[in-house]
């Protein structure tokens, strides 16, 4: 167990961003080793998960959870591996899955039940993506935001991301008639047909994705999931079909807008269509976790669910990790590796 | 029965408006009177529904109906007297109900299932408004779109408006918590609580639309029926309540816009509220309309449902009644009686 003269690194918000975040908004800080208290382990931090909500909590602005505070360690899920416990809850070695924060060393209390320890034979890794808020987040979006149902023509976009890749590949799965993705670039474009399974997909930096949509989906979108906002989501809502659903997840366009949002221009055509747009918090989904990754969990062993993450290495490397989400330069999910 | 000599005014779309319709985009053509033919009955136009959709329809964009082409009679309901008839279905002195167009005579084809024959005891104007698409319109979008509740906290916009007007009295109908209208200025506020027994009306002329609803909604809005859109609808899905629905009916703020129209830039909070915005076609519910109606005839008669309609007279008026609409000079269903 590491010593609390040992040094704990933090990275803090120094500074609320204006645009992506740059050299001023994160800091780094050493610290002690915090020492566990009773009921407490001490464990230390092995992967970040890199999510655009993270950028969201370092703006002041609404959300799913408070802005995090100017100086406080920057909040994150992550995989830790606990070094030292008076809990009985977690016993040395085991792996922990939680908010562990952009740092080296986090304290798991007994009392948060968040803090979970992993099962056996689950990758550590898993529950940052697609056993985790990706998986399950493309999950209840896609059956119950969304009620995917066979022979849909299905639109996902951010597909070649974390969230997008699998929600493509559950539409599949439940019989959609056409799955397709909207992603940047040949490459993914390439990876979501060829090893995922999507039907078509669609490069939205080729431009023209409007007559893209119309071409692939002629008859219109019954079910489009939408991550990115912007431009993206006024193409396909000018394409939807009679009795459309839109699946709001995300809206990554607009995370690291320095001036207001634009909101989707074409949004009458939810009248024209009778079309729905719906939003959804996925922790309104706790009480069935266990059943969506136990499914999840099932299409993966029968090959019918893949994942891809992309790993950076080092903790003094997630604000930069953090930019490529932006930036578009993942495939799959975004991991730091400590 | 008029010869066919006799002068038929017709109201033609000239040019298609940019803008408010004015002088340039409505011109009066004098025609004969058409001659009935087998199956076939002559109508005068008696009153014209002056609805915020014929504007749309003089726009070459996307909506219910396709554009109205520049040279033909504008396309408007109405109601209009049978005087002469060469079918069994029409006698001389029935007054019919359907899109008659602005003019003063109109064929009534008995192979067209949507001009019918009034029912006796109903109020010659009743079809255009309270039983007509605006009654119903408001009837299936609070109920089957927005699922209005006992306790809800409820909000209307366009509230001293044809469709507003009762959409809010369905709510109270039905048990909602709280009734809030949002109408322009402080006549039509007083009427919608003085008269309607709305709860509450904000005047939106005032400003501080947000603030105002924070007020009157503390634990936010629970569903919202929006005629308007624009800053009205942003400012509501500002103060959303966990689980809120929006319903889409009209946005009146667009449909002179010069400038493609601006989405609603607080769309994100459908995310953070879990809530859903959805548009609807009335013709959807076109099999429920006469049990929409009897439910309606029987508030009327309860006296807990009250229309108000505000006339203007002559033809040549209905130009300038169209734009009336537009600049909220109207409290409840306007319409022109010739």
């Amino acid at each position: 167990m590491p010593k609390t003269t040992d040094v704990n690194r933090q990275l803090v918000l120094v500074k609320r961003p204006t645009g992506m975040a740059d050299g001023d908004t994160v800091g780094m800080r050493n610290t002690w080793v915090p020492a566990p208290g009773p009921g407490e382990a001490l464990a230390r931090v092995r992967f970040l998960s890199i999510d655009p909500a993270i950028r969201t909590w370092m703006a002041d602005t609404p959300g799913d959870l408070p802005p995090i505070e100017v100086g406080d360690v920057v909040r994150s899920a992550g995989v830790a591996e606990i070094v030292g416990s008076n809990s009985e809850r977690y016993r040395p070695g085991d792996l922990v899955f939680g908010m562990t924060g952009w740092q080296d060393y986090v304290i798991a209390d007994e009392a948060d039940r968040a803090m979970r320890v992993l099962p056996p034979g689950i990758e550590p890794t898993a529950p940052l993506g697609v056993l985790g808020i990706n998986g399950l987040t493309a999950y209840f979006g896609m059956l119950d935001v969304g009620r995917v149902s066979a022979g849909a023509v299905v639109v996902v976009s951010g597909a070649a991301g974390a969230t997008g890749s699998i929600a493509g590949q559950i539409a599949r799965i439940k019989g959609a008639a056409k799955v397709i993705g909207i992603a940047g670039g040949p490459d993914k474009c390439k990876w979501i047909v060829d090893d995922l399974g999507f039907d078509e997909a669609i490069d939205y930096r080729a431009g023209g994705l409007e007559t893209a949509l119309q071409a692939a989906a002629p008859q219109g979108i019954d079910l489009y999931y939408d991550n990115v906002g912007g431009s993206i989501l006024d193409a396909c809502l000018a394409n939807l079909a009679h009795g459309a659903r839109v699946v709001l997840c995300g809206f990554i366009s607009g995370y690291n807008a320095t001036e207001p949002i634009t909101g989707p221009a074409n949004y009458p055509m939810l009248i024209f269509r009778s079309a729905t747009m719906a939003g959804f918090e996925i922790q309104n989904y706790a009480d069935r976790y266990a059943s969506a990754q136990a499914d999840i969990v099932q299409w993966i062993a029968a090959g019918r669910l893949k994942s891809a993450e992309h790993v950076i290495d080092g903790l003094e490397r997630a604000p930069d990790a953090l930019n490529l989400l932006f930036s578009g330069a993942n495939t799959g999910k975004l991991v730091v590796r400590i």
